[in-house]
């Protein structure tokens, strides 16, 4: 069936049943005209972020459950990219009238499958025809002490919590592939590539993990999640922090998955690093001379942006990455 | 210039700048992956509403300015429909590369009009390339004591904040006019109804004003917002509480505009006023017996919705109102 068949009410009223189940913070959850929750005595965090049909996602080789998994996850990502626990969402959605059905609910299974993971509940939304698919949610969290991007100090080193580039690197994988690979139902498929080789990049791209900040939180200085690309995502906790970067190229984490597929793909698995973006792996800075469980990638200076090679020579950074209306 | 020659960073640069000036609750603004705000000792409301283009609005006649100030409206009077009090707000925009950098500028113009004339702050949100225009906005507010849905039972009064129907008749009027009337400059235009009773009805549909609840909010057991239609949403209220209602036709608040205008474009004043959505007056009960600044409408029973004429005869109301996914 399609959504025009089902109408707007029917469609919310699924979802109203859906998520009945309240969280105990909830007071009045969805169906009024706002919902409301408990008080909490910790400072609130806020953020929002929307996915467009064709700028941010391609359904010719994204499955809705991948679409409503990531949608979830790049919002959680900023809650942990502060040191917080995320706790409440609230969703946008609009689509043709000639959805179906099928992929909303689908789209839904991801978004419930994502919530479950992160431990937040949906507060509300609101649902509306459109042309193209636009998504949109805003996440909260708490945060006693919050880690925004301006802590970091000359000294500081810095870290990224896991592998970068694993994610740019499965977005060329799909452009090539061009199909759905429903990751999400644990089926192996024929690619070009081993699968063994090949399922980790493409799941960071379709079905990415936010990072949860917990056990980094206590030791760093300022943090950023990785959303549009290692240097430039380095550079904006650089410029609200007032200083400079030295990154070690040799030092850049990079998966054995992302080294074989690249060399498949005949590109540089560092030039996938620091341009691409999508990791949402958190970069962060730390006191040095604290032990961190991350990988320690360069180190904060006073001013500009330069890659280190493993010779010592350094070279003023090229900063790359993903930006709306530039053509 | 374009937004695809001013790209995204310029204009999250434009909007960190304007709206840099923060409330006192606002720990951490627009800049960083999340917004931080204090804790305050009361229930929290969250609400969330979107508008597409061709959907929500129209381009050919509603001006960037009015479609800002409408959207901040549409999502602060669901904060009210709870007698709540709204404070924070994030945004999500997307639009085409070829929409102008005056476009976005003017619809900030209205979001910002909007923003004081309601006292919310800008916590943060996201700007996106799209096809057409979709917006959404979340806003947040507190109620100590809130006013749900649920509350409305047989034997209170049912009530509107002010006249209904003069939104759906200004929709009337701008598609038979289709061109842009700058409400917003304050200057009068020629059209094929006198302007002052033109006016009120076109701006209602243009630039809503959110109605505040605090005067009406000691006396309510039930309250909603109308903005899919005086019936629907009664409806809406009556199936939470569990109640049925008697709307007395004869009671209905129309404006003398309204008549005037419905007598030009002969409609019926009182099928607009039940079937017409996005008046954002405010719908609510009260036990009888209480004085209410408000106009009494009817009462709620235990089961049905009637519509019952002056000279005292019930008949089952139909009900109408927009529906999302409905061809």
């Amino acid at each position: 069936m399609k959504l025009s068949g089902a109408g707007e009410l029917s469609l919310l009223e699924i979802l109203r049943k859906r998520f009945a189940k309240r969280s105990h913070d909830v007071i009045l959850g969805i169906g009024d005209d706002s919902a409301v929750i408990r008080p909490q005595n910790s400072p609130m965090l806020f953020t929002t972020d929307m996915m467009v049909e064709d700028v941010h996602f391609d359904l010719s080789w994204t499955t809705p459950f991948q679409l409503g998994f990531k949608l979830v996850s790049v919002n959680v990502s900023d809650i942990y990219a502060m040191g917080g626990k995320p706790k409440f969402l609230l969703l946008n959605f609009s689509a043709s009238n000639d959805t179906s059905v099928d992929f909303f609910n689908h789209l839904f299974d991801g978004i419930e499958t994502a919530m479950k993971k992160y431990g937040v509940s949906l507060l509300g939304g609101d649902i509306s025809s459109s042309e193209k698919i636009v998504l949109s949610a805003t996440v909260t969290g708490y945060a006693k002490k919050f880690i925004g991007r301006r802590g970091a100090r000359p000294g500081d080193r810095i870290y990224v919590s896991g592998p970068i580039g694993d994610a740019a690197c499965g977005l060329v994988l799909m452009k090539s592939v061009k199909k759905k690979i429903p990751i999400e139902l644990g089926k192996k498929q024929k690619l070009p590539l081993s699968w063994d080789t090949a399922f980790p990049l493409i799941e960071r791209h379709l079905m990415p993990l936010a990072r949860d900040s917990q056990p980094l939180a206590k030791s760093a200085t300022a943090m950023i999640d990785i959303s549009d690309g290692l240097l430039i995502d380095l550079s904006r906790l650089c410029r609200e922090s007032n200083v400079g970067a030295l990154v070690y190229s040799d030092k850049i984490p990079l998966s054995k998955e992302l080294r074989k597929a690249s060399e498949y793909l005949g590109l540089s698995p560092l030039d996938l690093a620091f341009g691409g973006g999508e990791d949402y792996e958190l970069l962060f800075t730390a006191p040095a001379g604290i032990k961190v469980k991350a990988f320690c990638i360069g180190e904060i200076v006073r001013d500009g942006i330069f890659l280190v090679d493993e010779k010592g020579n350094r070279k003023k950074a090229s900063i790359k990455g993903y930006q709306h209306f530039k053509i």
